[in-house]
């Protein structure tokens, strides 16, 4: 029999931001032997990896040096050099998620045409190289505002992404090749995650979760595990997910987030081919974790199981608004005296406007009073610079 | 406000074992920076400290140089250099548990006193400073096998404790400051791990669970939480707990293991002042685990809610008999199918007879299903040498 797991196989992972964090904390209890590749000498996991590398993971040299010395190579951020994942590919070494899934993803309008081309719902759009072709189509009537603005590469956490509303705003349009969208008449935005794996080839689902986002900071602030839909919803949501995943023909997570609109439809959003926000809840509330499950998926290991353990809410630490130093997680001691409330700090010494510093999972017996200990959460804490 | 939790303070662990690999995994989502202490270099917790002194911690010299760089200063085994740890208390550190604990609770003789002096509950016993002296004491018709014999110092996981039957096996007295007990009219073993804060002076409790052994290592290779026991046993066994550690006036977890009797009255066995074997189920079990609250404890922080989240048991992965060498988790596939199962490798390269290698925690809907999932593992997985 094969052993999926044993401190003689090690793991590289691409990035040591909290995702990588997460990942080590998990790989302890399978006793993986992780390696860790960051530019940022302070990065929240470099203290917890077997080998941790300075460098960038942008550069072809560094990633294959870093390759060298792993069995398999992950990442937890897209933006990684996918040459240098194909150098290690030819070498023999295991590289999930695929060069080819990163640079396909990396790319928003390529992102477009390829759910368009596999028949996956997802909003209308047009790519344009430039934002003069944009007001050229606007002048010659073909499109008109309100309409979405995406930059085909660079964005993240909101960044790079805008709404315009009206022709006033055409002056505000960012620069570079881009595509626009359809404005979705969102009902609710939705998240899954999907695994998959050679052992029994199955792929499997999280259950649907909901997000709340913070209007300014354009960031999921509050996310609520599961997601108040019908069975049939979910479900639809789940077979697009997995539909896509198939198409991608990946391994370890996707985190797929959709909107559900108005009508009913549901389209593709954006997806992430890692651990996400969107599942962070899990560590608590599912049965299994997204971290486990990308461990066990990129390892072509048995999956685990999904299934709801607790209802939950996941609360994002942003630094507050104008808040920028060493940081300070006001009102923590308050929150640690709530039943089912999981502070995760992320260890990053600097606190600025909306920067993820951490995240709170909150459990309880329903939905409802999840979301209630969730709210008393985010109420009760602030990510502030010390005085 | 107070901030009990973040990378500037120091938190120094003396030992590095399985415990001490755990208790850095919980620590890691409270950003504790933690410093191990452990004459092994390939110690389970080496990997994942900011810094590993490899060092003796029964040593004085090892011990204080170890504490300089450090906050606050607990164990994860009971066998330190106290005498260390009391120089390190004068030099303003903060001990927990506290030296004196720890040399009360290392000598089973002085326990079994401070118990009998204290009005807790334990079995009728007397100390002897040689075997010389029990053989006196049946001889001169004082007592007579059957009886348990502990010596009174040294033992761990079993070792130092046994039997005597009848006066035939006599030649066969562990040799050594001892004592001797009464043999309990056993029920069920149970333990109760307890826990304080100076924040509101809370005290809490675990719901108790209920052990049973492996007759040949004498050691606990399956525990089930709950206790298949009344509210009113339950209540009583916290109390007895609580009252110990009052008595004690300590801080961090204490874990208490308990006989109850069929009589129905409940003794002390032993205790351990830290995170413990019997508390390892509380990680997917219950709302907060055993080493949050342990550090929680310690920083005097709010406790965590101790309520069980699902019922839950765990299966001690030992090495099989007769097993030496390389390990190799036979049938880890097979559990890792199972929804709920839980491995928790501890990164021991070398298997031997009975070494706690791991440990796998099963949850499920109720008790029933969670001792019918614990036993599907324990028949499934099996810790062997590679051929």
């Amino acid at each position: 029999m094969q052993n999926f797991v044993s401190s003689n196989y090690t793991v590289g992972i691409l990035g040591g931001g909290q995702l990588g964090r997460m990942l080590i904390q998990s790989a302890i209890s399978f006793d993986l032997n992780i390696h860790i590749l960051d530019p940022n000498p302070e990065a929240p996991a470099s203290k917890y990896a077997h080998q941790f590398q300075c460098g960038d993971f942008r550069d072809y040299n560094a990633v294959v040096e870093f390759g060298k010395y792993c069995d398999l190579i992950t990442v937890e951020i897209e933006d990684v050099n996918t040459d240098a994942l194909r150098t290690l590919k030819k070498q023999g070494k295991v590289v999930h998620p695929d060069p080819d899934v990163l640079d396909l993803i990396r790319d928003k309008g390529n992102q477009k045409e390829f759910y368009a081309e596999k028949g996956l719902p997802t909003a209308p759009f047009k790519l344009y190289p430039s934002t003069k072709e944009i007001i050229g189509d606007i002048n010659r009537g073909e499109i008109a505002p309100p309409f979405v603005q995406k930059l085909r590469t660079g964005g993240y956490d909101g960044k790079g992404v805008q709404i315009v509303k009206d022709t006033r705003e055409l002056t505000e349009l960012l620069q570079g090749p881009c595509l626009i969208e359809q404005i979705a008449n969102i009902d609710k935005e939705l998240a899954v995650i999907v695994a998959g794996s050679d052992h029994n080839n199955e792929i499997t689902c999280f259950p649907p979760v909901e997000m709340l986002f913070d209007p300014k900071a354009n960031l999921v602030e509050f996310l609520s595990s599961p997601a108040d839909i019908d069975a049939e919803t979910a479900k639809e949501a789940q077979e697009i997910a997995v539909h896509l995943y198939k198409e991608m023909n990946m391994r370890g997570l996707l985190a797929v987030e959709l909107f559900l609109n108005k009508d009913g439809s549901i389209w593709i959003n954006e997806v992430a081919p890692r651990p996400h926000n969107s599942g962070h809840h899990s560590i608590e509330g599912n049965l299994t974790s997204q971290f486990e499950q990308h461990l066990r998926s990129i390892l072509n290991a048995p999956l685990g199981n999904t299934a709801i353990k607790k209802p939950s809410v996941m609360v994002n630490l942003l630094g507050a608004d104008g808040e920028k130093g060493p940081v300070l997680y006001e009102g923590l001691d308050e929150i640690m005296e709530l039943p089912g409330v999981y502070p995760h700090l992320y260890g990053k010494k600097e606190v600025s406007p909306f920067r993820k510093m951490g995240h709170v999972s909150c459990v309880a017996e329903t939905r409802e009073q999840a979301i209630a200990l969730g709210r008393e959460v985010k109420e009760k804490i602030k990510v502030v610079a010390k005085k």
